[in-house]
């Protein structure tokens, strides 16, 4: 109930600050007899390393990650499967001047006024270091799907306004044509055209938001719970937990609410569906066709330029966030945001098995 | 775990078909001695009434809701109280012609692929006739939030591409200004507009969407929690798990993906936060400020136009749906996302007496 | 979390006061496809109505449930299944006398001391009727155990220290010899010392107690989720969730703390087990032997005889509890019995189909 | 839902494996600003040490506990605790020869039957070692219980036959009266005589099971969810789900089955409740009064006598587990009872503060 915890079958529990001694996931309800191996999930944490962009953060975090239980010889046990990430960086004095001011746009406040104290070593739980747990047990749910023939790609839309060429999207995007890209853009001239905003913005001592673009393929017919549990409420709250995201859309999404029904309902043939506005989702459940979902993020909170604040004891303040920063959460959410839709599927497609004799 | 209740503490359960006998909710966890009639209640059901608009459906929804446990001399018990909304309306000849045959943009076809089987009679469980036990539950989350001096409104934003005016949004709008209003919009210059296209759209056999934007006032910085379960997480969950809803956004949303971070921050000063763009929320927790969100809905996918779909045997069909239904989903959603994020909020609210001794 | 939802996959979830308009259950998780009647249910209900014996109560509880959801041309949809059974009883003027005065061994104490105020109307929720609920659900667990070749007995294993013979006992049992006897015993012989012994303690104007056992046959080797939701764990919470019982063991329980592991532990062979000392559970879960297990009933706490008590602003007073109550809750609670393990049962085969890919 | 959690406010979860790398605890839901260190769990797990008794097994599990999340500068934040405690002892070797056999009265079997498969070293999950990770949850349950004013304590009743006096036990009992014992039994004279019977059993080369108490002091009245998450209910499940038990009772426990109404109830006076019969629960909620209770435990099933079984495929075999065993789960599993209790108390002790507004 206090939070930590997602999915109701596949069920993920994830601990850890971002400067504390270590952080992890402990992922409980993973079938038995899967094939998962360190690597498998190295893989994933890899692609979430800072260090690939200009703008990127050269902070030292190199994950490795450990499995410490529910596999043996190889293969999952049914048991509880502990995920563990060292934390390298647990260099406290670099936050000091964190200690009693709030800075703008972070959680600092928020937490305070909840708990009555914090962690303010580099945001502590709030930081978006914890995603690295999300994507570590997100890559176990990969797996889980991989065997029913499920995969899960995202990748960057847009940044700072600059959008991907929409037509060229959907349909022939492979995990070879994101990953080529640094800023995970499988449209390579909108790509150029964000690194150099990108620049710009970072000398300015700015950041910038942008809009990641999840797509699911191979999701059988079925998955979802109504009426609270729908697919999309639960694919919706995966995404929008992460701190990032400030908006979520499904399919043809915000735009429905300024157009007709005969132009959003999709016709159905005896060849299946005419086209997917409604992004793969019917009342909460899927209706075989890709599942499509924007994330639209905030720019980084922290910036290089002054801001104003206040303490602990509410005086006035001026904070300048230094240095080791992104100057935008794309590309690095992009494998966070692929994680969360993970879960969320693995989790349904397991809920699935029991709604039939 | 098959979907139908919300909430961890204040913990809702809904059941029913359109043309059932009879649907409800119950909810576990209600307080005890809160004062709850059933006019408390009733006062919410007329709001989602049909029949105020031009375009709405002549169908008997003249709900009464009966209070058959959990109340005992005027107040709540602290035992479940169960809501009982008995349908008038159980005609399933007005549906026959549905039972082989899958209508485009519903759940038709989703829910026989998902069970194997499904109650065609007006849609069953997913018709929107199942909000009218979310609206009679947020009726007792509504009094648990007003004796925590929490507020939440709910207004039309946008029908059909026509929106409220911005600036005159949230500041000054009031129950009274919402429901002095046909369509439940505020701006009495844009609901005359809206008023004018729905007409115009409906003379066409179409239908349109549009945007219900909810705002809560008085919610106390601290309530959500990490990491999961923030509340901007969950409030999304709650207004997706309505199925006519397509994309949720917090605060500034959607828009904040192409900002900088320096116009995104809300910088802080003595007085308190100087603007809202986070909507309300800082890492998945309150700030203390107004909580804005704003639900898309997509247009009620039944048309007077003819369209191309399939039957049970997967055989090409055209169907035209008859009749008796709104052309626009708003106003009547507006009571539904209000009532959903009542739900939220009051859970959320007891959730946080647990987390300081 | 409030506590009337019993059940993560097949979940049921009650309401209901012994004395307001009516009480139900809404079951959630219910595998679609079933074939499903108001019948089924009601033929258990019967099984707990009063006034088989001598020493039962003449109170009106002709309990008829009604199906008002989640069931359609007579199979079950996969959507929730709500039962509703009327009170024909509300006369609260029969229990005025009860507003301000706690009965010795009810519930009345505690739950104003939880609330800080009660339904006095016949206990309200913490009365013995709420059990009705449970049967009702009950019965559709049967059902689904029932399509799995899962069958559960539930009878009377002792009543005021006179015991059913237990070599008899497991191996011959079956429901036309339970309900052969108006107690619900198999052991013939048992059953008419019990009845004397009824007797004679109802003359005394006191009451007794007793033990039921509950046995499942054809139950699958593999239930039970290791480590919490071991199955014993659930069922011993299951049936300790029942106000009467005051212990609950399985297999041979209690005895084997005096015991040498030589004795206790049950060799395996070609064959199987050799003996079932274990009551068909190992390490928390099904070995697929029978499996057994035993509540421990109080004697029901309404007396005829003066008790000694004390009144909401703590003064002393005698109470004398009149009339209209059993003088044992056997036979009345062993359907009670049999239903908590059934739907215990259903939860950890529905469970089970996910634990596999 | 795969049942490695417990509680619902102050929840839990366990992974782990006897020889696997580590094993551990994640608390999400501890209350913030609590004071919290290693010292305060590293002395309840040293009480669960072996070694204290001459039947005690030689291995070598020395555990050191750390704490890697969820407490900053000495005091809890709100934040998932996660504890871990690493495992010395992960010769596999030593377990080669139970590749391929089922231990008689061991989850061995079953394990293999639900999961397809089974990590043989020791046990894997269904070790007694999982039961350390329990122990240290419990700990930081028993701190947030202190600051409430409530303790548990857990001591042994019997061994074999052998019990302690009935009469002594409750009322004087001290944390300093039982581990005076290296039995963890207050009553010396018992203690001598149940050593006496473990060294002759332990020379057959056999084991015995016993009978732990559990007492609950300072517990307000209040606590316990109607109807199914009962207080009894839950303790009940807290500690069948310890592998060893085989019956649970509460107050009288078992004996109320025999007894009349008149002896069983407790009555109520100006000073308060006159016996305590019902072991400080009534309808599932405590009275206020001491809460006992008591968990019978069967033998360890590891003995080094010849005992008859099959291999994996049904061949029949004869087993000897040779050497480092305890001859009886008493005295370690008493840390384990405490434990349980502390953690399902700590749960309904925060639970509790939502009931009220």
């Amino acid at each position: 109930m206090a939070g930590n915890t997602f999915g109701s079958v596949f069920c993920v529990t994830t601990w850890g600050e971002s400067h504390g001694a270590a952080l992890g996931a402990v992922i409980d309800g993973c079938p038995a007899g899967l094939a998962l191996g360190e690597s498998d999930i190295q893989q994933a944490l890899d692609r979430r390393k800072p260090g690939r962009t200009p703008g990127a953060t050269p902070r030292a975090e190199e994950d490795r990650v450990k499995i410490l239980s529910g596999v043996f010889e190889g293969k999952t046990t049914g048991t509880p499967i502990s995920l563990l990430l060292c934390n390298a960086d647990q260099r406290q004095s670099a936050y000091e001047e964190l200690r009693d001011v709030f800075r703008p746009g972070h959680g600092d406040y928020t937490y305070f006024k909840k708990y009555g104290l914090r962690d303010w070593r580099g945001g502590g739980r709030a930081s978006g270091r914890e995603t690295a747990a999300r994507v570590a047990a997100g890559a176990v749910a990969a797996k889980v799907l991989a065997a029913e023939g499920i995969e899960v790609l995202a990748y960057t839309k847009a940044i700072g306004g600059i959008w991907a060429d929409p037509e060229a999207a959907v349909a022939g995007i492979t995990k070879q044509s994101i990953y080529a890209s640094a800023l995970y853009c499988p449209d390579a001239r909108a790509a150029a055209a964000m690194e150099e905003r990108l620049a710009q913005v970072r000398r300015e001592g700015d950041t910038l938001g942008g809009v990641v673009e999840i797509l699911a393929r191979g999701c059988p017919a079925g998955l979802g719970e109504p009426v609270f549990d729908k697919l999309d409420a639960s694919l919706a709250a995966a995404l929008m937990s992460i701190g990032t995201v400030k908006a979520v859309e499904i399919g043809d999404g915000a735009a429905v609410a300024a157009k007709k029904g005969s132009e959003v309902n999709d016709p159905m043939t005896e060849a299946g569906f005419e086209k997917n506005s409604a992004g793969g989702i019917l009342a909460g459940i899927s209706t075989g066709q890709d599942i499509v979902l924007r994330a639209y993020c905030k720019p980084i909170p922290s910036l290089s330029l002054p801001q104003k604040t206040v303490d602990s004891a509410g005086r006035p303040r001026t904070i300048t966030v230094a240095g080791r920063h992104d100057s935008c959460v794309l590309p690095r959410i992009v494998p966070v945001c692929e994680a969360m839709v993970c879960l969320a599927l693995a989790d349904f497609r397991l809920r699935q098995k029991a709604v039939r004799l």
